[in-house]
């Protein structure tokens, strides 16, 4: 999606260690103009799926699941990343992150994932994919399908979307990073 | 606000201790159109102030707040519950939870709250107003001014909004809560 790409050369910085950062209009400070347009590309690209509910996971996947949702008119869900004191009933993963070098618990009421769903699921990042594939488990556990996974900004050069794509789920990514080489951002 | 005060009667639940449960349409399931909605009465109760960025608080200010931001189209930045590890010249605050009975910090980057910024806030819940005070802190840090502050439910059994209007900022609640006694939810 050109608007992303072009916004990723000129307000994306790059960090040691194949970070890519993204905080001025993705993930701390967000865009809500380039985010309506982003989820506009994921109606696009999802049109000939027959979702009936969008699928995040807090806190940077909020944005553009609740504008697609809005656009789509369907509920969105948002998977929690520790078990609230008030739910009881609920599907439990566990996810490592990488960027965090820890595992946690990550978690969505069963009453808001049913079998029969008809789930899309959309975040901001796809690098390795284990948040990705913590919502596939959920969405297993919960009997429900999962129709597409659509990632703003996908790191190829980590092996999530690869992994992802062997599924034989539909995985759309707006921005595909081939390299943070010598922090210099190429984009596919 | 009339939808929003009929939905928190068909949808919402009373827990023991003063809880309201709105996870079915506001903060783990959420519908998009009563979102939106609710973020154009923000827009008419703060139509006299000259905003130029929406503050909010992961998680559950994010959806309320990005559609303020998009229907103003101004940037949105949401204040993260802690430090992340990429993330080093910031304003700090620490607030304290009564439902979890344990503080936590809040940060924000200084680069997206600047001297002369004019803040909304908008938040989901008004209950002792802890998260509010500190948003009203990382405002005074960073030597922006903070115009309004939205909140979508406001409990009103609660001191918080006594508390904030008292410091002359205007404070709007879609849905105020009377009382939660005997698990009766009584709305203003």
């Amino acid at each position: 999606m050109k608007a992303l790409k072009e916004r990723i050369l000129k307000d994306g910085r790059c960090l040691a260690g194949g970070i890519l950062k993204v905080d001025k209009f993705i993930n701390h400070q967000m865009d809500p103009i380039l985010m309506k347009s982003m989820a506009v590309e994921f109606v696009r690209r999802f049109a000939n799926k027959k979702i009936n509910k969008i699928l995040t996971i807090e806190a940077s996947g909020i944005a553009p699941a609740i504008l697609v949702g809005y656009l789509l008119e369907l509920p969105v869900v948002f998977a929690k990343k520790r078990k609230p004191s008030t739910m009881n009933d609920m599907f439990v993963t566990e996810v490592f992150s990488f960027t965090k070098n820890k595992s946690y618990t990550v978690c969505v009421s069963k009453e808001f994932l049913q079998p029969g769903d008809k789930v899309l699921f959309i975040d901001d990042f796809l690098a390795n994919g284990n948040a990705a594939k913590g919502m596939i488990d959920l969405v297993q556990q919960a009997g429900a399908e999962l129709l597409g996974m659509g990632f703003l900004v996908e790191k190829a050069f980590q092996n999530g979307g690869e992994e992802l794509r062997k599924t034989g789920i539909q995985v759309e990514s707006l921005a595909i990073i081939e390299s943070l080489d010598n922090c210099e951002i190429k984009i596919r």
